[in-house]
């Protein structure tokens, strides 16, 4: 079997490739497990660190046509589309959102079409679909309204996706994940980025600078959880998903200033006390345009669970990733 | 004040037209009446009929950016984009559909970003945005899983309209109507052509198919009514609308068996007996997928109305468009 992840240089694809490479082996359609010959992993710079033989390292742009019509061959039963612009820079640059999460997305299920083998297609949807007037639990059936760009841009992905599926073009699997929390590394441009800053750079002797308030509710799940899911959701019984491919992943509704007690928890009131909290209002109105908390029972249902407790996922970041608590 | 209408050959298009060269003006985003000095029908054949000296007659591909650029300038200040592929058609060719109801609105929305004047644009969309699981009637915050090409290519429009006018690149009003029926003229290759069909040809002493069980409910709205809920949606404050731009109109909820039944009353049982039954599963399939009902709440308190009986609306056509009942 022949694996390809899109995004595959960013955090979630690395770390994907990494899981798949150690299971060996995913399920197929039929359910039976199948070996994975090859893993390609594309992104716009190459993926680095990678030595097994399975891995096949390829840059290039996902929106031009050429590159995605030579990856994609009909040996490429499975595609994790990960790559995305983010939402803080889909705001900022209206035309490359449009381009990579919109085009580029489009360029991909036609590729797919055009071999006509039918791929499982996984595709990375987001809390940001969701906006406007909502319950305070989000329920499935709620409407996408989404108040971003990169929202808005994800929800015609998921449309598409749904009737690229009917039509018997791709077998998509949308899942909607919540914030990841604890991303390690730098900060990046999504307007998320601080629900891993307070946690991270704190832990790391760092003062983090929490741009929302503290009483905003956000919905998180951890980067461990994140994949098993998205590897869960690619082994999903078609048959399972009926007429709506997309699954709002289960994950945890924690204020910040929940997350910070948390992080006390288990990190001690001095590493607590790094947090720092000035508010900008260009990212508190993407943030608090999100779902604080969705409604998890289809998901569960089809036996994806979440984390219990924000400490926990402190605690798996720090098994994770290796960390030095300072 | 000039005036774009998309599918300005098409029956809406051109009822549309008519009925904003008989009033003359609209009001202005100011809630101020405008004198409309040009009106602009675009489409791919040439809207007929016209001598009016406002009517300017124009043909061209609207997928077609140099088409699009060519005829928003920024004296344009109102669009009605009805140009589409409609329902059955564009199940049947996927990307004739996808080209005219996705990347033509696509193409308009950045003509008129290119500008940056901000235009109104009334855009139709349709009962078939809505699907799979629903509730028996469908609220406003029910979420839009389209079960054909059709309506995905509409809801994915929707999305772009609301994204384009959060970020103040076009002032976007989308009306959700109702299956328009009783339509004049030939059936078309829409799904729900049998909803006019099975009125219009019986009252023409011809025998109608009608496609589908007479127990499937359908929600129809007048072209009468409909006219006058385009021109009621461009001239709402845009305030009203909230963070969703998007409109269900109101229409009536009756089952096929009860349209026939309003057939009998105003034209006796001679004309009703026109309609025969023979089972289309392709058209079945489509139209079942559809809502039967939905909440219409918002739109009323909008000042959006919608007939009360369907043998009123048999009576307005026959009425509309001069009858002789044979």
């Amino acid at each position: 079997m022949k694996i390809l992840i899109t995004g595959g240089a960013g955090f979630l694809g690395q770390r994907l490739a990494r899981e798949l490479l150690v299971r060996g082996e995913v399920k197929g359609v039929d359910g039976q497990p199948q070996t994975i010959t090859e893993l390609v992993l594309l992104d716009v710079v190459p993926a680095s660190g990678f030595t097994d033989k399975r891995v096949r390292v390829e840059t290039g742009d996902i929106a031009e046509r050429s590159v995605l019509e030579r990856l994609i061959d009909s040996e490429t039963s499975v595609i994790f589309h990960l790559a995305a612009i983010v939402s803080g820079q889909a705001e900022a640059d209206f035309d490359l959102g449009m381009r990579i999460n919109l085009d580029a997305s489009r360029v991909l299920l036609e590729a797919c079409r055009a071999r006509g083998h039918r791929p499982r297609v996984v595709f990375t949807s987001s809390v940001a679909v969701y906006g406007g007037d909502m319950p305070e639990v989000v329920q499935n059936d709620t409407a996408l309204n989404p108040q971003s760009s990169y929202g808005t841009q994800k929800a015609i992905a998921e449309l598409l996706l749904n009737d690229y599926t009917r039509r018997g073009f791709v077998d998509g699997r949308i899942m909607r994940l919540p914030t990841i929390s604890v991303r390690p590394g730098k900060p990046n441009a999504a307007a998320s980025s601080f629900a891993s800053g307070i946690i991270r750079e704190p832990l790391n002797g760092e003062t983090s600078v929490c741009p929302v308030a503290g009483s905003t509710r956000v919905w998180l799940l951890s980067p461990r959880r994140a994949i098993a899911s998205l590897i869960a959701g690619l082994e999903l019984d078609a048959a399972l998903f009926g007429m709506q491919r997309a699954l709002n992943l289960p994950g945890i509704s924690v204020s910040v200033d929940e997350m910070v007690d948390a992080l006390r928890e288990v990190a001690g009131d001095e590493v607590a006390k790094r947090v720092e909290w000035k508010m900008d209002p260009r990212i508190d109105k993407l943030v608090t345009s999100w779902p604080g908390a969705w409604d998890t029972t289809r998901a569960e249902r089809l036996g994806l669970v979440g984390e219990r407790s924000f400490a926990d996922v402190i605690r798996s970041y720090i098994e994770d990733e290796h960390i030095q608590v300072r």
